[in-house]
């Protein structure tokens, strides 16, 4: 059985940078459980990480870390081939990078999830999903990994030791074997609301087949840099209260 | 009074990036016991910073911080107009990565120096020297500031509750207020090595002259990155060797 | 005298960067007879740069180029210390970019107007003025140089043989020796639209006063990174029109 | 037949950085004839391009671009996963700024060879190499494509209306496909010298072996970066004086 009674928000914020603007963060704030902060490789700079922090806080929203691909052009959407060590080394500087800004702002980071091209590799090269665990745990092994449900990085993260956090996508296709339909394929992203309120519910009563599978989903990935983002979540927050699945932050569902 | 009768001997190291290789780090280790690792902002990856905090570890030299200017292609000699804001935000940033990868690798951060530019931005700005001093002590309040003999900065450290090291550049010329001579002057930069250890014997026994006061000096610069680099650090340490001067890491110097 | 019956209206545009929008390019392309479009360093990137040339061609603007500090964090506003030798191959490196897209566009370069701090910085030291008309000059004589209204550019590009346009702007106040006003200084920027098209009337009815002389104005820098930024193009074109005064690219006004 | 009884000597040049220096280029001008410049995106900074352009000039030494990926710390070697948009507009991008270079010193760009993971998949991709061809051709159709002996890179030059260079690597060992063996396999590049010699002699008197066909190499290609560059490139002169085939520059070989 796959069913979550409780599930967590999550959503990526905190990718402006100098004089660009993205998202709408301070809304989104109010209505997530956790912020994955883009920590200024694919987005992001010092001061808006500062600022990004600051808001998670005053809402009481989680800080987690968002590390990525240093590709800022590309958004960290386009898969860079790295060895391992360097992108073992990369994502500890990005943690290292985040967790002392939240620390100055009297809060502790309580979760990691990877970004874009980076968090697919992950989910599906074995190898690098024990070098990404590995350096977490090493950093600090009190943090929550998320990552994709039923892919390499949680079994990996669940390896070594590490609280792990499946995560669903209520607006994205997957293929059977649990991985995310590539952007760049039709029908990849799904943009009608009454379908992503579905998939919602799909993914918390069902959770995600992987390969025959059902994977229990504890956190679900919503999007805040498209013009009908607070209705999405407003919409998801709905469909989540009638089917009486309780909203509630990672460290409430992910236990020790 | 002035006289150091212990001294710290620090280096600017982990200088390299990506397919570039700049100093003689793995040489350098073997005679200093402060290492100044470079962040990934005017210098060093990830990468870099990993395997040169490795290498200290491996030569029990301490690890301090060494954050400057995001200018790669400048070397963080340039100045640069931030804000405050940004100054403090960026330099939190890099004291976290540094110190994760510090942390990784079983080791704590000992000390923060400053590059470049922004060195000696704040060691004459006194606003920018307190919010330096400042993140500094919010991020690690157990760690000691490096700054200018007499300087802002290391006024502002002592102000806010760092401990503090008043740091001595025997290879470089003075002004009469305790400033270094801007690199761009002529005689800016002492490379006769028989001047730069008469230097060290007056900086170790008189301090630095600072608008006519004597300020003591806690730890001497020595620059890795030129050819002369290690058979100037054994001058260095013979000189010193003759007067007494015992040379010691900072934590036994500048006491809480 | 410095009644200009013939102004031209310039735009900074192709400031997107990436995942990042800035500006309504498509919209402003329709009211600006010429284009200062961003190269790559402070903002813009190759495919940003071609789409906003190929926007200038569809509607009839010139193409000019917009060359600035190699700062996209700071958006080029950043004063950072350069020397007269990276200054110039700086800016010839981002003359050929963008002529190498609008070449391959079938488009000419027409002008250079340079960027931010970059802009002011050359608006007021006479040898980076030279430095910048020589390295235009030696790229192509045939550009038009547009440097603030009676500033050291303007002279320094005369100097060198360079067709120059004064430039003017109606929403900045101005100092009584012809520089801006910093934006970090309250009233810098004027946003109220009375107010700009006032301005609009006195400068291209009256010119700048620069140390107590008039100099004509040939072009109006027009924003268009802020909300009102169409409402404002078009209340300057009827502002000109009430006037008589005719709205014409920049090699109608700056002859040979 | 295959038989290159005139052959150019390549080198790539101009990969320092700011304070980073990379390779012999004083010395190696004295005996290539065609330098292929980093564009600042790989490797290479305006004003490193500049200083090499002149040291090409002043050796009488034919310059080419040398494009590469956006990728500094990774040195141009590491894939990148871009649209062909991208990668086109970024190609015209850096010939644009070295032609501009190249221009204001008094000389007309001759070649184009791109760098790194680029080149190898230009030479292996079909529709890349249309996009790579079309844009050199758009932007100067004078321009000598140089591109691996025998690959779709060269195939589509010719395709397009280019004069292309067929080219050929001494020290690096080919797969039966005609495309080089990846550098992370053991024994892909070959460091001793009479073994580089007898390739040189191989390539130019029998060609490149691809999928059982000869293809004639016309031009190269040597490595200034490693300590040994220059005893390399005199060995081959010498094996190729022996031989009796000439040493020239493009422009000689590849008639239009």
């Amino acid at each position: 059985m796959a069913v979550s009674l409780k599930v967590d928000l999550n959503c990526d914020l905190g990718e402006s940078f100098g004089r660009y603007t993205l998202g709408e963060d301070a809304e989104m704030m109010k209505w997530i459980t956790s912020a994955n902060i883009a920590c200024g490789f694919h987005a992001g700079d010092p001061t808006v990480m500062a600022r990004t922090v600051a808001l998670a806080k005053a809402n009481g929203v989680a800080v987690g870390a968002h590390p990525g691909y240093p590709d800022l052009q590309g958004f960290g959407r386009r898969q860079l081939e790295l060895s391992g060590e360097d992108i073992g080394q990369m994502i500890c500087y990005q943690l290292g990078a985040l967790e002392a800004i939240t620390r100055v702002a009297g809060l502790r980071l309580a979760h990691v999830k990877l970004h874009g091209a980076l968090y697919n590799l992950a989910a599906s090269d074995s190898m690098i999903a024990r070098v990404v665990s590995e350096v977490v745990y090493a950093f600090d092994s009190a943090l929550i990994l998320v990552g994709l449900a039923g892919s390499e990085l949680t079994r990996a993260g669940e390896a070594v030791g590490l609280r792990v956090a499946q995560e669903g996508f209520p607006d994205r296709a997957y293929l059977p074997n649990g991985q995310l339909m590539p952007r760049s394929q039709p029908g990849a992203v799904i943009t009608e609301p009454g379908e992503v309120a579905q998939n919602v519910l799909r993914l918390v009563q069902e959770g995600v087949p992987v390969n025959g599978e059902r994977v229990r989903v504890d956190t679900l990935c919503l999007h805040g840099d498209n013009p009908n983002a607070i209705r999405n979540v407003l919409e998801v927050r709905r469909a989540l209260e009638r089917c009486g699945t309780i909203i509630a932050p990672l460290c409430e569902i992910v236990l020790g």
